[in-house]
C-alpha cells in the first residue's frame, strides 16, 4: 500500500453499517480492517483485510487494532474496560469510552440528560415491582443495557402488567444489568437529529427526520421531517449537537426524539454510530453519515450534510414470514418499475423480521417517493399488502 | 453466500475501473471475482474475491470465472479467441468479442462506422511513408492496436515530419499491429457521448459532456456540455446508442467525438467499458456509468442516467513532477475549503503524470464548479498554478 495514503481504520462488528462504510472508504482510499464476528458476514464480504474474532476478547481487539490509527465500531457492544484499554496503548478509539457509555447504558444516558437539562421522559431506575407501581402506568420498563429493536423493552398499560415487570426484572438479573422505568409518552410521530463530530469539535448536522417504528424496528424515514415547526427542528439539532460536544462524541451521533402531541421534543435513544435514521443520506445528502463517520474517525473536516432533494423517503426491506420474500430476484421489476430507486442490500439472507436492506427514492414529491419507496421494499419483502399497489 | 444473491460477475483487470465497480457492486449486493495483475492493484484493495494472474493467459481467465455468471472488463487488453473460448464454455462474455474489437482494434472500428455510415474524420489503413505521403498532411498516424492515454499516436504535420512516421510504423511492426492515418480534425472541443447497452437492447443515455484532453490524457469534464447545441447533442447520442446496438456492445461504451469549428460532430474513439469522460455520473447523475454497467452485464434493467445537479466538473489528479503532490495528506485543506467537494482516489501511489484520482464538483454555477474542481485537483498534485487560487 502506498506511503501517501490514508491511516487505517480497524472496525469492529461486521455488520452492514461496517459494510456501508467500505463504500465511501473505497472512495477515499482510506483502508479498513475489520473484526469480523463470523467468515462471510455482511462487512467481511466487501472489506478485503478482515479476520474473525470475539468483540468481547480483548486480545482479539489488539489483534485487529496493530497498526491502525483508529478504531470504530458497527455496533455498542464492545466492553468499556476493553476500549480504555485499547486507548492506552495508544489508539485513537471513536467514539471513546467515556462517551459511548451513553449509548451502552441507557441509566447512564438519563443521568448526563438530567445533568444536562435536556428534555427526555420522566424516568427512573427501580430495583422492584414496588418501585414500578410506585412510578405510575403507564410505563415503560427497559433493561440499561443490551436492548435493541425492540428487545429488552416492556409496556406496561396498568398494573395489571406487573408480570410484565417481573420477566424485566428477571431478564435484567440474568444479564447484571438494571431497571429503568420511564412514562410512556403521548407521542405524535418520532424524529431524529443526526449530527456527526470530529475531534477538533466540528459537527455537522443533516436535517431532522420523522421515522417511523414498528415492533421497536425502524421502518420508514422520512427526510425532512414533513410539517416540523421551524422551532422545534432547530430544538432537535442543538440538542444533538450539544449532546454531541458534551459527550465528547466523535463520528455520528443519531438522536431519537419524541415529538409530543403538545409541541415539545424529548429525548428518547442515543447511538453513537451511523444509524438506520440515516440511511437516507447515501443518496439523499451530499455528504453520506457513513462518509462522515469515517472522516471524524480521522479527524478529518466534515463534508456538508444538507439535502440534495426536497424529500428522501427510506424504506427498510424485511424478510416477510411467507416465505415469499425476494433479493436479487426482485430486481427486474423493482428497477424496471423505478430506474430512479436506490437499492442498497446487505449480503444477508432473508430470515422473517430481519433486516437484510433498506430502499431510498428522492425527488420533489413526497408522495411519489413514499409510493416508490414503500412499494419497492413491500415487493422485495414479498409483502404487497394495501399500503402498495 | 445465501443463495438470494446476485449471481457473481468476473472482472479482469485491477485497475481503478475496476475498483469503482465495487462500490455499486457492494450497494447491489452483487458478488465480484477480480483477476488482478499484481497483488495490492486498486481494485484488489477493495474486492475481497481476488487472485493475482495474467489476462493473456487463458487459464488464469477460466480460473477466475468458474462460477460466475458473466465477465466484464477494467481494460480492453484480453485477446479475442480467449474471450471465444470463454463464451464457447458457457460463461457470458460482456461486451462480447465481435463486439469489443472495435474497442480494440482502431482500423476494425473505422471499418465499420464507414459501413454504418457514420461521421468520423477522414482516414485509411497505411503500410508505408508513400501511403502516408499520399494521404496528406497535417494527419495522426495510430497503432490499430495497444495506444492509450496518448501512446501509440504520432502528429504530423508535413513531410518535414515523416521520421515520426517512421517511428509508428517501427513501433506497429514490432507489436505486430497496423497504422492508420487519420486527417488531423480543426476542432472546437471534444464530446463525449456514454450509454449503458443491456443484451435485453435497453439503452441508457447520459448527457453529452464536454472533456479536455491534454497530451493524450482527459483532464477535465464538464457536464453538460457547455452551449453545445441541441441538435447537436441529439446527433452525439443517437451515434452512440445506434453503434452500442449495431456493434452489440453489451455495458459501457464511450463515444469520444470531435465537435468541428463548422459544427459537425465526428467520431474519434470508442471504448467499452467505464470510461474518464463518465466519472461525473458518481455524484452528478441518478445512477453512476460503474453501477448501469454491472446493471447491463447482469442484463438487469438499466437505472435512470439523468443528471442530478445543472453542472457537474470532473477534474482529474495526477502527479505532480515536482515531488510536492499529496493525496491523503491533502485532505485537510482540501475538504475543509468545500465541504462539497467529492473525491475518489485509487489507492495508487503518486508518480509523475499517473491518474490516481478525481474530483467531481456540482451545483447550479458553473465557474464556481470549475474553480472547486480545478483547485482541488491542483492542490492534490502539488501543482497549483494560475488555474488556482
Amino acid at each position: 500500500m502506498p506511503d501517501d495514503l490514508a491511516p487505517r481504520i480497524a472496525v469492529i462488528g461486521g455488520g452492514q453499517l461496517a459494510r456501508m462504510m467500505a463504500e465511501p472508504a473505497a472512495a477515499l482510499g482510506i483502508p479498513l480492517r475489520l473484526l469480523a464476528e463470523a467468515a462471510g458476514v455482511s462487512a467481511a464480504q466487501v472489506i478485503v483485510d478482515h479476520e474473525v474474532g470475539d468483540h468481547t476478547v480483548l486480545a482479539d481487539l489488539e489483534r485487529i487494532t496493530v497498526g491502525c490509527a483508529a478504531v470504530t465500531f458497527d455496533h455498542e457492544h464492545v466492553p468499556t474496560e476493553h476500549l480504555r484499554a485499547l486507548e492506552a496503548s495508544g489508539i485513537a478509539v471513536r467514539p471513546g469510552p467515556d462517551a459511548l457509555v451513553h449509548a451502552q447504558d441507557k441509566g447512564v444516558m438519563r443521568a448526563a440528560l438530567a445533568r444536562l437539562g435536556v428534555p427526555c421522559p420522566r424516568n427512573a431506575l427501580v430495583t422492584d415491582l414496588a418501585a414500578v407501581e410506585a412510578f405510575g402506568f403507564p410505563c415503560v420498563v427497559k433493561t440499561t443495557r443490551g436492548g435493541y429493536d425492540g428487545r429488552g423493552v416492556w409496556f406496561l398499560r396498568s398494573s395489571a402488567d406487573l408480570d410484565r415487570a417481573a420477566e424485566a426484572f428477571a431478564t435484567a438479573e440474568a444479564n447484571g444489568v438494571e431497571i429503568l422505568a420511564e412514562e410512556l409518552v403521548d407521542f405524535r410521530r418520532e424524529l431524529s437529529a443526526l449530527v456527526a463530530r470530529s475531534p477538533s469539535g466540528q459537527v455537522a448536522a443533516w436535517p431532522v427526520v420523522a421515522s417511523e417504528q414498528r415492533d421497536g424496528v425502524c421502518r420508514e424515514v422520512i427526510a425532512p421531517a414533513p410539517d416540523l415547526a421551524e422551532p422545534l427542528a432547530i430544538q432537535a439539532q442543538q440538542i444533538a449537537m450539544r449532546l454531541a460536544g458534551e459527550l465528547g462524541v466523535t463520528g455520528v451521533l443519531a438522536v431519537e426524539l419524541f415529538e409530543t402531541n403538545d409541541g415539545r421534543v424529548l429525548v428518547n435513544e442515543l447511538a453513537m454510530r451511523p444509524h438506520n435514521t440515516g440511511h437516507w443520506t447515501q443518496d439523499g445528502a451530499i455528504t453520506s453519515q457513513f462518509e462522515n463517520h469515517l472522516r471524524a474517525v480521522l479527524d478529518l473536516p466534515l463534508g456538508a450534510p444538507d439535502a440534495r432533494a426536497p424529500w428522501t423517503v427510506m424504506v427498510n426491506i424485511l424478510g416477510g414470514s411467507d416465505g415469499t420474500a425476494r433479493l436479487y430476484d426482485g430486481y427486474p421489476h423493482a428497477m424496471a418499475r423505478d430506474p430512479r430507486l436506490r437499492v442498497h442490500l446487505y449480503g444477508k439472507a432473508m430470515r422473517p423480521g430481519r433486516k437484510v436492506g433498506h430502499v431510498n427514492a428522492y425527488g420533489d414529491d413526497l408522495d411519489d417517493c413514499l409510493m416508490r419507496a414503500r412499494h419497492a421494499a413491500a415487493w422485495f419483502a414479498g409483502d404487497l399488502g394495501e399500503e402498495s399497489e
